[in-house]
């Protein structure tokens, strides 16, 4: 097998793509992808500050990666959750590779400053732990955009999250969500800008590349994602794309394409009654927000040390 | 378990409704969701006469029973496909039932009739042998319910076989099939009314009815069929119906109710330029129509004795 753009020994082939990479012109690939993905879309221009959210995985750290080795001024923001030991050695990676690569980290620990964590937190407001840490991760990454002054806040969700979201997503056809999946969604009154520059590389690719450029990154799943719904949809997917390679990329662009024109409006009407939280002053169409509930709730349950019952809720919304 | 309708020893249970049935209360249950999908989606009356498309396997034998318990004026209608033994064998189950029933059974013979059969006719029109199927079941079911004057034709599709469609239709976003994906497509110049009455049921049901009733079928999956896309779909379905039973009926409803009024205009757009086939009188928009191309080309290598190379074209289109 031989690189399709210098003839060299290849590395990685990319069944999609019908083509194989050498290191380097893999690496530039990926740097390609995402440049390509941030022009297309218009995600920030050379003089906006980016905020990329990272988890210590493969995804987030081969993104702001890349992103600094295209000169954008890119800091990270790494989310403490309080899931033992995974939370840990997540910490440690985004730490080490910010400070192999000279960048700034910004660092928001939720047990020590919100006092609970999602493990617990999460029954406590009956959710699964994914909505939990879904939720905690969309207020806290809005909030740390706008404390800071950043322009953006950039996510590490790839081709396959994207596509398995979106299925799930389809599955209930919920316009909705469906009109907000979009790899770019706008500033708002009170939402910094949110962007997905690596909708073009699937997972099996970030973590290539992270291989190939020598990142070390956390490789378990968290625990508590273990069996959710999510994990449900990639295995699905994943077979109809062993048998027709493409297919992934075909739904998601071709839903980018011809479909989430058609359903947009839906999620802008959500949007309609939004005011400050009195709590936060984060904008919420509810009377106090979603994270300010459930850190209230997780808070009241830690200081009765019980356990509440069953779990609701899932986390296919992005 | 207990009959969730009458309390007796319960024989088959259905998750995603979180009922099980008795042996009559099941066979009621089926009726009923046919005859509620009936009225839901005024697919005929009283006075019309049905064409049942029957196969010979539990899906088509399944509803002609329910129809003819339910009073319709339903008679059945036979393609012979020329697939060997599983074709001879389809055809018996298929007289068996008619005969049974004493129900009036229609055959066409694709190969006395037309010269060709589907397993050498397909590679000999560049199709895959399912969408040479598919292609000329559309065509010649419509046509033998022109000729013999029914006002609809019923076919057998389940459940599972609509999600499955819908799926493979979703994963490629063609508008123009989605907005054609509909449990009644209304008659049109040239076109008889097409109905869907078993989409409340599921496969396992429709096989659980057969058995319960002492309904014989081919229990054989069509060997031309093995390992097409359509079956990569159902399989992935099926996978995330196991872990959220309901998944599949919410993806089919919520697309019927929620998404096909925003695509159906794309269905009908293609539709405009129908002009009568030269050679059948089938409405077309190509210069001849689809199936006496396929003809023409099947009896032109039979002639020649020839294999021509690959083939194309999927069979997700209904």
């Amino acid at each position: 097998m031989k690189c399709r753009a210098c003839s060299r020994p290849a590395v990685i082939d990319i069944r999609r793509h019908n083509t194989a990479f050498c290191q380097d012109c893999f690496v530039r690939h990926c740097r390609d992808q995402v440049e390509r993905t941030v022009h297309a879309y218009d995600m920030f221009g050379p003089d906006d500050r980016v905020l990329v959210a990272v988890s210590g995985g493969k995804d987030s750290l081969a993104l702001w990666d890349i992103l600094l080795d295209l000169g954008v001024r890119a800091d990270g923001l790494y989310l403490g959750l309080g899931i033992g030991e995974y939370s840990d050695a997540s910490g440690r990676y985004a730490r080490d590779f910010a400070s192999r690569r000279g960048a700034k980290l910004v660092e928001v620990d939720i047990p020590t400053t919100f006092g609970f964590d999602i493990p617990t937190g999460a029954p406590a407001a009956r959710r699964t732990p994914c909505s939990a840490c879904g939720l905690s991760k969309r207020h806290l990454f809005n909030q740390a955009a706008l404390d800071g002054g950043y322009d953006v806040v950039a996510t590490g969700h790839n081709l396959d999250d994207e596509a398995a979201v979106l299925f799930g997503n389809v599955l209930r056809w919920d316009l909705a969500y469906l009109g907000r999946q979009l790899p770019v969604l706008p500033a708002d009154d009170g939402f910094a800008r949110k962007v997905k520059p690596l909708v073009r590389l699937s997972e099996r690719e970030t973590a290539a590349y992270c291989v190939l450029k020598g990142i070390e990154y956390i490789v378990e799943e968290c625990p508590m994602a273990e069996g959710n719904r999510h994990l449900g949809y990639k295995g699905a997917l994943n077979d109809v794309e062993v048998r027709s390679p493409g297919s992934k990329a075909a739904f998601y662009f071709g839903f980018l394409e011809r479909v989430a024109p058609l359903v947009e409006t839906h999620a802008t009407e959500q949007r309609a009654d939004l005011h400050p939280c009195p709590e936060c002053g984060s904008p919420t169409v509810s009377e106090v927000c979603a994270f300010c509930r459930l850190a209230e709730k997780a808070r009241r349950n830690a200081s009765r040390g019980g356990h509440p019952p069953e779990t609701d809720s899932s986390t296919e919304h992005r």
